[in-house]
């Protein structure tokens, strides 16, 4: 236990959270009858909660907290920078030293020619700013009706109208309100969703052709741009088929349409990387968006990059209408550019990344041998991010039925002991810090097994039927 | 100076700036030739650039550092929460001491029943994420078409899709796409632009009118919210005619639209109370949005506050489709919490807004002295938020043509004298941090002087008329 003080009174914190907190995502007529889990404290890939009890987080804080909890350097590196200049705004030609030596240091390990840098207050801002430059850049090209948005289902891009409205979840939609007027979801590439029988080289091709046949009926000359996480993360960690990503950007690029590669989740380490949309899936998008890892969380920011070769369309002469009107108060804040730059010295000292790629694999094996638990359907993911899909029966992937509540149920079993994951409907999510151990891995599977047993069993008695 | 150690290497950092920051609000055709401003330090009421010379930051950050810089408890509190838990998500019904009690003591500050907290990540993510609860509440009432928001010319709300439409400065529309299909602008309630012979009465009257008939226009089953910055914050510093913000409250309630006041400004003592709403104006309003001074910008966080009558109408029963889809990774940023009760800790402590209720009356005769020289129209504002609006002509009030770019020239002169005001065309917007000083205010207002002074001399040495 990092600090032997959990003298918390958690009786006043339940009922201050119960009457005055209004959580995200969560049904606001049970929240006068839910126990919140307060997590008190971090170091390394463990959280605790105001109990004092030990949990692996496979959370990851949410796809964020990179290099691990309780960095003693990152401590030091905020606090030395909010005693030297806590703030200072980048409006007009106004900079700070942290934020100018990050936008440098984050172009040396972007792909091509993405050289130039927008900061933000996180991913749902970096999307939403993302987009409109894209609209700008087309509004200052003089092609106002090229302005169409290609995006899929099953995609998370943000939390904002508009980067919610080019998300995907169906989950998600519920009573909120979204721009459907030019945002255009295709199909998930999800294999495990494939059509019975179909192969994973038809199916690549059919996803692939779901972006050109949107692309001309909409008419090239009114779509703006694509957006796409690499990996579908909160969407279930989609995996999309072999070659996907790199066909669909050259579609892209046979129809001048730009291609947004959203990393929020897989920048930063989390698939072995930095920035993964090149060395991994051989692409160089236009833009890429970026937030989470970028701090490992320790300090809200985001980000997006854009290529020299639209950025330079805007910078060869002045007075012609090429103000960007958009940015935050906390966009490029220094203190937060301040926690990224020794986020990424700890990332490259420690090689995080030469970790994330060694280990990898074995988190993968180690969550494959639950394929022989009934009701585990599929298992999937890369590197750090993974996904573990149940289901009624494993021959048709039937989803289990909402009132199962299987991911909670299953979640509410791992954390007494010592487990947190994502439930999210029949899912679960696992997505842990970048330094999480071998002998952790070990550990959560166990876990895992243990408590996911259980749960199938609990199901049974329950008179649930899960095919065996 | 607070740090002897400016051993920057200048051209090193302007070449990586050019090379690589994509600044907000800025023709990016200037980028090239500019050298910019960067700021290195911060002490109280005052930065250093990377040269190290000193400048009252008559910006306050950007309306935000209202503790001022340097503040050391504030660099303990955010490390000492770092190092113990430097993230986790909000998501569900998981919760961090922080975040909670930061919660709770916001709502002690609140006017009426506005007693529970909903976060983001600063001002822009706040009003966005108010306004798609606005929606998300009346598409759980049954009331899908009361969706209509209604905003005003001159106003600043943010800077996401949906802010910056409900934004309303001539300026940030450019070639920036925005809503236009529910959102709708009253013309600014801005004294000093009412019709030649109009009382202020009169006036009030007819911008309070403004509201009932586009009400009544749109019909009020159809309008869901008025959405206003008790003063027009960086629209101009517009102060509206005495009564109007109560008497537009009570049209709302009057209809059944919900007044949501934006305090991203006004709040953390810019006007002497934590919120204003209630003190200054009179209002208790169904939401209250907020950021900036909340951390006093050290650490980036926003907040919307939600009425009891609203909220318990969410959560009298559940399962029937009230979960919120919204929601930030950085919302309720354990972080940014505990920096936001440490820095109400010295708010309180240092009597902050006891200083800006006595110093306040101070710095506007000060500044009114200014309306001597003849190419000043207007000093309006309140407290610490003040603008000096220049003009051609005191008589007709006429606006300087841009090519005077009168503002830029005073902020130019004014920066190696050692004060940074705020230039927006022909506007100087002046609202320092919280701890500025009376003999600092003398020191503010004798370069502004002097500064001005030379910019009128220059202007008709330039051949521009302005009126004697």
């Amino acid at each position: 236990m990092p600090n032997s003080n959990f003298a918390y009174d958690i009786a006043d914190l339940t009922a201050k959270d119960r009457d005055h907190m209004i959580h995200p995502w969560v049904d606001l007529g049970t929240v006068q009858s839910r126990e919140p889990l307060i997590v008190a404290q971090g170091e390394g890939a463990c959280i605790y909660n105001v109990q004092g009890q030990r949990m692996i987080d496979g959370i990851g804080g949410m796809w964020c907290v990179n290099i691990g909890y309780g960095r003693e350097e990152m401590a030091q590196a905020i606090a030395d920078q909010a005693r030297k200049l806590c703030y200072f705004s980048p409006f007009g030609i106004i900079g700070t030293p942290p934020s100018i030596e990050l936008a440098e240091r984050l172009t040396r390990h972007a792909p091509g020619d993405l050289k130039h840098v927008f900061f933000t207050t996180g991913g749902s801002t970096a999307v939403d700013s993302a987009l409109r430059f894209v609209h700008f850049y087309n509004n200052f090209k003089g092609r106002p009706n090229k302005k169409q948005i290609i995006t899929r289902e099953y995609a998370y891009h943000g939390s904002t109208l508009l980067s919610a409205s080019v998300s995907g979840k169906p989950a998600d939609r519920g009573r909120m309100d979204l721009i459907t007027s030019f945002i255009h979801h295709l199909p998930a590439p999800n294999p495990y969703r494939r059509p019975d029988g179909m192969s994973l080289e038809s199916y690549g091709d059919q996803v692939v052709g779901d972006l050109e046949r949107k692309i001309l009926e909409l008419g090239p000359e009114n779509v703006a741009c694509f957006i796409a996480e690499p990996l579908l993360a909160s969407g279930g960690v989609i995996v999309p088929p072999p070659g996907y990503q790199r066909r669909t950007w050259e579609i892209c690029r046979k129809y001048d349409v730009l291609y947004i590669s959203d990393e929020v989740v897989t920048g930063f380490g989390r698939l072995g990387h930095i920035f993964a949309s090149e060395p991994v899936f051989g692409i160089q998008p236009d833009i890429i968006t970026c937030a989470k890892g970028l701090t490992s969380g320790y300090v809200p920011l985001g980000a997006f990059l854009v290529s020299d070769r639209l950025y330079s369309e805007l910078t060869e002469t002045a007075g012609k209408g090429q103000s960007f009107s958009n940015g935050y108060t906390y966009s490029a804040h220094p203190v937060a550019c301040a926690a990224a730059l020794t986020n990424l010295d700890i990332i490259e000292r420690d090689d995080i990344c030469g970790h994330v790629q060694r280990v990898g694999p074995y988190f993968h094996q180690q969550l494959e041998t639950l394929t022989d638990l009934d009701m585990v359907g599929d298992v999937r993911g890369s590197h750090f991010m993974v996904c573990i899909e149940c289901t009624a029966d494993k021959k048709t992937k039937a989803v289990p039925p909402a009132e199962w509540d299987v991911a909670r149920r299953i979640f509410e079993k791992c954390m007494p002991r010592g487990l947190l994951i994502r439930p999210m409907g029949h899912l679960i999510v696992f997505s842990p810090t970048l330094v999480i151990s071998r002998a952790q891995i070990d550990e959560a599977v166990a876990i895992l097994r243990a408590c996911m047993s259980e749960v199938q069993d609990d199901l049974r008695r329950d008179g649930f039927k899960i095919a065996a």
